[in-house]
Formats: C-alpha cells, sequence, structure tokens
C-alpha cells in the first residue's frame, strides 16, 4: 500500500468508513467531503472500495442517497441550457437487448418541441449501447465538445453525445473502482450514478425506463420498482420532474440486435412500420417526454402526438438533420445498405414444432457479444456490422426446421458459438403460452396520473 | 486508480470478493488464492479491502476462518522447533491496561520444563505492548535474528522478540490495510491475525487470555467469549491444544502501568510479591500453560509447582538469564532505579469519601499513552519511564484527599490531561460496590476440565 503519494488527509475518511460500516446514517457533509476528497485524489482507492463495500451491504438512507447524487454532480460541469426556451427533458434506459429506443425519442420528442439533451453509454457486457449503435453511421460523431452539443441541440432540437471529462467526473472514477471491487451491483450507488449524469445535463424532467426480465440487470420486478422509486425520489429532491416507467425486457426488444441492424430498424419505426413492441414502447416513453415537457396536457395526448409526427414524417426529418449535424451519412437513411454490412448470414432454425414459450433475452445479448457486436470489457472495440434478426417472438407459432433467427457474422467460429446459444435460448413448447407478460409492467412516480 | 503497475491477475479477486458479498461460503483454494495473491503484489489494496468490509459486515464460517489462518500463517517461515525436547507453549493476550503478565509467565514456564518462544506485539491505542516494557529494560534487544532466538530458547527454556518480516508476512501487510479501511474491528480477521502469527511460532500448545470489560477491545464478556470459542476451533482444526481463559479488564490489571513501572512490578511477582489479581493470573495462566505443556497433570497442579517456582526464586532467575542472554542490563532486577525513571511525579486525589465503585478503564490506559508511555499511531515513539501507579483500586475505601493515584512524568502539560482523566475514571461511591467481578469469568477449551 503505497500511502507516501497521497496528501494529508484533511478529510477523515477512515471515520466515514466506520460509520457506514456500523450503520450509521451518514451526514449531507460527509458524504461531500468523501466524494470531493476522492475526485481530488486525496484519499485512496482501498478506502474508497472499502466505504463502496459497506454501501453496498449496509444500503443508504433517501437523504444519504440525495447527497450522494448532489456531491457526484457537482464533481463537474453541470450544463447551464437556460438558454434554450423549450422544456429539456431526457430519457435514460437501464440498458436491454435491442434496445434502441434513444434513437427514435430523441428526434421524436424534439420533432415536437421539447429540447433532448441526451449523454449516453457504451455497451457492456449483454447490453447494447447507443453510442455504438449511432457510431455505425458512418461519420456520426458522439464526441462534440459542450460548445458544439448545445449547437446541434439548439439547431435540430435534440443531441446526442458520449460522457464527457466535464460531466460528474467523479462517477467516472467511481464507478471504475466499482467494476474491480464488485461494488455495482447496489441500488443507492447505481441510482446515484445514473442520476448524477442525468441531472448534469441541465435538464428539467426525465422519464426513466427501468428493465426487467430474463435480458435486464434487474432480474425481478421487485427490484427493478425498488431502484425505480429510488431514482424517482433522489430526481424529485433535487427539484426535477422524474418518472419510471418499468417495462419488459424478457425477451429482445423489437426484431434486430446489433448495431448497424438497430439503426435500420429505428429507421423503420420512423417511418411508421417496424415491430409493434419497439413501436409502442417509443409512443409511451415519447408520451411522457411530451407530458412532462409540457407539450402535451396528459400523456395520452403526447402518445398522439407523437403518433402524429411519425406519420407525418416530422421525427424522421429531425433525426436526418440530428445525423447531418453530427457529421453522419445521412444517405444510410434512405440506403440501409450504406451501413456496414456483415460478410455472411445464418439461419438459426427450430428443432421442433410448436409455440415460442419463451427467449432467454440475456443469452441473445451474449451472442451478439460473442459475435464482436458488444463489449466484454471496456476497452474492447465493436464491429456494427454483426448482429442477430429474429424471426420469432414469445407467442409466435413455428414448424419444425422453420428459421428462429438469422446472424449476421464475420467469423465462423464465432457465428456457429452464438448460433448455439440463440437456439438454446428459444423455449419451444406444445401450447400458446398462457399469460403474455406486459410490455410495460408500471408506471413509478407522477403519482394519480395513469399511463 | 493506477492499475497498470500491477501484473496481470491470474487469481480472479473480483470473483472471490462479489462471493463474500452475496454471502456464499468461501473455498479453501478462494481463500489460499486471495492470501497468496496478495502477499506476492499480484492484487491491489483496493480488491482487498473491498473483501476486508465484506467479510467484516458477511462474517466467515469455521472452516474459512481456519483456511484464512492457514493461508497467512504459511505465507511466511514456520519455525521448527523440533531440536527442542520440551513441549513448546505460549500464552497470547488480546491486550488491556497494565497486562504485564507474559514478563512473568515466560520464564516462570520456562522455570517449570516448558518451552517458552514468544513473539510479541507492541502497543497500540489505550493498551499497552510485551515488546515496549522489555525494551524499557537498558540494552534488551527484542530484534534477535531467528538463530538467536532459538540460542536464547535452547539455553534458558523461554525467548522473546518482536514480529520478524520472515513471520506471517501476510498478516503484516493485511493489518496495515485493516487499520485504515475501518476492518479491523471482527473477529474473524482478529482470529486469523493472531493465531496465524501464534502457529508459525512452531509451538505445541497455546494458552489464550481474551480480556473483557471496560479496559479491553472486546468490552462484553459475549464478544470476547465468541472471539475465544473462534481461536479455540480454530487452533483445534490445525491441530494445536488451545484454551483461552476470559478474563477481567474492567479495572487495570496490578497497579501499575507504563512500561519501565510495569517491569518493577513484574521483578515484584517474580519476588513473590505484587498485587494479588496480577499474581493470581499468573499463577492461573501459568497452570494452564504448565498442563498443555504436559508437565503437570491437571491446572490445579500446574498452579502449585508455579508458586512453588517462584518462592524458590527458579522463575526470577529464568527471567534474569533472559534478560542477560538478550542484552538487556540484569542490574535493574535488584536496583529498579537502573531503569528510566521520570522527572517528576504528580498525585492524583480523590475530591470526596467513600468507595473506588468502578475504574474507567480505557481512560487510564488513555491517560498513559497521553504522558507519551503508549503509542496513538504506530509509528509514534514511547517514553518508557513515564506512567501510573495506583493506589486504589476498585472496592477499596477512600478518604477525600487521599491520592488514588501517581502520575510519573516529564512534560506538566501532558501531566495535567492525564491527571483530569484518571480523576474522572475513578467513580467513588457511597457504599461497598456489591458485587465484585470475578478476575478469571470462563474458561473456553479443552472441555470438562474445570480450573
Amino acid at each position: 500500500m503505497n500511502t507516501t503519494t497521497m496528501a494529508p488527509q484533511t478529510f477523515r475518511a477512515i471515520d466515514v468508513i466506520r460509520k457506514k460500516r456500523d450503520g450509521v446514517e451518514l451526514s449531507r457533509g460527509e458524504i461531500e467531503g468523501l466524494v470531493n476528497a476522492y475526485t481530488s485524489n486525496e484519499i485512496p482507492d482501498y478506502q474508497v472500495s472499502a466505504w463502496l463495500m459497506a454501501v453496498v451491504l449496509k444500503g443508504m438512507t433517501r437523504p444519504e442517497t440525495a447527497a450522494l447524487t448532489d456531491a457526484m454532480l457537482r464533481s463537474g460541469e453541470v450544463l447551464d441550457l437556460s438558454s434554450l426556451r423549450a422544456s429539456k427533458v431526457d430519457k435514460h434506459s437501464t440498458g436491454g437487448v435491442g434496445d434502441k429506443t434513444s434513437l427514435v425519442l430523441a428526434p421524436l420528442a424534439a420533432a415536437a418541441g421539447v429540447a433532448v439533451p441526451m449523454i449516453s453509454g457504451r455497451g457492456l457486457g449483454h447490453t447494447g449501447g447507443t453510442l455504438d449503435k449511432l457510431e455505425s453511421i458512418p461519420g456520426f460523431n458522439v464526441n462534440l465538445p459542450v460548445a458544439e452539443f448545445r449547437r446541434v441541440l439548439e439547431a435540430c432540437g435534440c443531441a446526442m453525445i458520449g460522457q464527457t471529462a466535464e460531466i460528474a467526473p467523479a462517477d467516472r472514477k467511481l464507478y471504475a473502482l466499482r467494476d474491480v471491487t464488485g461494488t455495482v451491483e447496489s441500488p443507492y450507488l447505481i441510482c446515484a450514478s445514473i442520476m448524477s449524469k442525468k441531472l448534469a445535463e441541465g435538464i428539467d424532467a426525465l422519464v426513466l425506463d427501468v428493465k426487467t426480465g430474463s435480458g435486464a440487470f434487474m432480474k425481478s420486478e421487485k427490484d427493478a420498482a425498488f431502484l425505480a422509486e429510488l431514482m424517482v425520489e433522489t430526481g424529485e429532491r433535487m427539484g426535477k420532474q422524474v418518472v419510471a416507467l418499468i417495462t419488459d425486457m424478457d425477451q429482445p426488444l423489437g426484431n434486430m440486435i446489433g448495431n448497424s441492424l438497430e439503426v435500420v430498424e429505428v429507421v423503420d419505426v420512423l417511418h411508421g412500420g417496424g415491430p409493434q413492441d419497439l413501436r409502442d414502447l417509443c409512443i409511451e416513453l415519447a408520451g411522457w417526454m411530451l407530458h412532462l415537457g409540457g407539450v402535451s396536457k396528459t400523456v395520452a395526448e403526447g402518445k398522439q402526438q407523437s403518433a402524429k409526427l411519425i406519420s407525418s414524417g416530422e421525427a424522421l426529418e429531425r433525426f436526418r438533420q440530428m445525423v447531418e449535424l453530427q457529421g453522419g451519412d445521412v444517405r444510410v437513411i434512405d440506403d440501409a445498405k450504406r451501413l456496414p454490412q456483415s460478410q455472411h448470414t445464418m439461419e438459426v432454425v427450430s428443432a421442433k414444432a410448436g409455440y415460442v414459450g419463451s427467449i432467454q433475452c440475456e443469452q441473445v445479448g451474449t451472442a451478439c457479444v460473442i459475435l464482436g457486436g458488444g463489449r466484454e470489457r471496456k476497452e474492447d472495440s465493436v464491429d456494427p456490422a454483426v448482429g442477430i434478426v429474429l424471426h420469432k417472438k414469445v407467442g409466435d407459432q413455428v414448424n419444425g426446421g422453420e428459421p428462429l433467427a438469422t446472424i449476421y457474422y464475420n467469423a465462423a467460429p464465432r457465428a456457429e458459438r452464438a448460433r448455439q446459444l440463440i437456439e438454446a435460448s428459444f423455449e419451444i413448447a406444445s401450447s400458446v403460452p398462457s399469460a403474455k407478460r406486459p410490455l410495460i409492467h408500471r408506471v413509478i412516480g407522477k403519482s394519480g396520473e395513469k399511463n
């Protein structure tokens, strides 16, 4: 342990560690002291990791969670978007397989008059990431400086970039430490991580899409609802309008999984087509964004308005503008062949006839990672061309030998491993599954309002 | 977080951290892997501190505790004392105020034919340390190389040194990390730390003196008994005879506190004098050492034998031999004035008449630290001359203005602070305290045998 390189501790981390270990509630000042001392390298990783583990095992109160979020948020720059007349509303998803809603929602809400300053992440583990999907569009730049981000936002009402060094640096440092110390899995720490970054965007309102099911980080609805409530309350304590939808991730969302394939499906939805579940979820989330942004009186009205902006082509037009402003090749919108294409395809066929009883969603996500379309480690690069197109979803009838999915691949051994995984993820039942899981499980926040 | 300086991890620390966090029992191989990887600098402090916090909050099973002890023990050299014909028996105390029994017990048990290879520690916090007491004897060398340690042991049957770099290096590294990460307070980690060092001495049996009361680390008897049982079971799992005595530390042991003062009291006891409580505890612990060492059939017989070895002067003679062999000035034994002397003394008098109801023992220990006789931090040096002599103990009658204690000091401002603390630590009751706490609360281990 190299203590000699540390600056003298003005802040006594050991006292805060012991308190948390013993289940004593920390004050706002103590939490702020810890976050600030860590961000400025005044206390070592080994003290913070012990504290993080104590948080994982002892939990946090709501005031502690809000104080942590606030300290992390204020560790860096908070965007001041007050010069924009429009309401600033963002959406955040906890991550899933085939979840490309952000690419639909940003231009759709912008077309309705809501400003969407979206700062997103990359894929990790079995889940995809918005930045990776955007980067499959040739030329698309997700690393805009803040001034440029603001310019795009002012020009077309939405802009989508990655986390910058200026935004919530404490989260960046804490997340890297959590990742290697078994302290990722805490709703309090997850909440502070998400909310500190989102609230640093200078937004007025936030719609959270908390996933639950076999493809989500929160497998059980109970855990998803707990995290959702925590985030809603934390956001409200910080004076923001926040609503959380608990949505289904027990099978992939839409039919396409993989970066350029998902862009194709986004364009389909913006054209008024695309798979039902993806379309419905986009409309639902857009309805909430429009409502929280004050451009529709109710969520139902926001949904109607969103559907109209799709059928009129206005949402697609916003998407085109954003792609162009961020340096992307807009020709991909009309000619999907200009997106990166895999060299080969392979069918995954059903061994028997019946009905799709379930799809083990995390396995499908992992299959895409195996193909090269996702990351096992943060430093891995992704292949934008590879992916999976599902031909059958839960409840669909299937004949023996009929394709369940098509694999888009560049390396045969990877494709074979992915095929086995996808095949095993489909459970073929002899009869139609009795109860279908709803797309929207619950809405948390803005109490009294029903969607 | 500097991960670039770390060697590639062959051992996946993250998996072991997660398992412990989730309450899954770790295998011997996993614990061994963690200890070995840490000792050889293959995994960083920040992973180990997260794991330590998970251990503090989730606990360990008995097999896990034994595996940790074993891995720490085998991280360094294990002394091979099989060439010595005598049984090798040691005693370890969890630490207290005025606890100088080790200095009496090593020569006493040696005089009875038991070999005592004692590796001790320094004082920390409010408790004193055996090494500091020994070093108050001019010339006494506690840093003998292993070969010299063995030579002294062979020559006089006992030898007393400090921990060497070769003995349990994993404990040294882990303890330094625990000290700064709020992970000291775990019976499992305390057990593994103590037992790994003690069993590395190559002993056959061990007598543990687990202190309880206001001057002990384990304030409650319940906590003390839990730690005692854990250490006894861990030692037995490793094939050693281990017994633990839960003894009282609700007031200082004996009358003298401070390094050279305690040597004076040790010589008093070896001369057949000294305060009753200290004498009784030494005889009790020696009885167990002789019994476990096979030189007496019963503990009672061992106690009788010990008392005889004191009255015959044989125990004192062994002490004289050991001091000489370890380079100490033996003249201090007959002339206490040759020990370091403080420049000044000051009386602490009782404000009122009555009976001593209680003495807040930790405060008295802290008063000695304030005088300079102990350490607040590991790197502090100690003043061997300063200390406290108690004139009254619990149950004693006292008149108004009568001295409760004498302070031996070199710096007046420190003495005044110590005086206030000592004065406040004495509770003077109007009547004799009803129930006196026993000296020996319980004996754990060697079941069926009563002392």
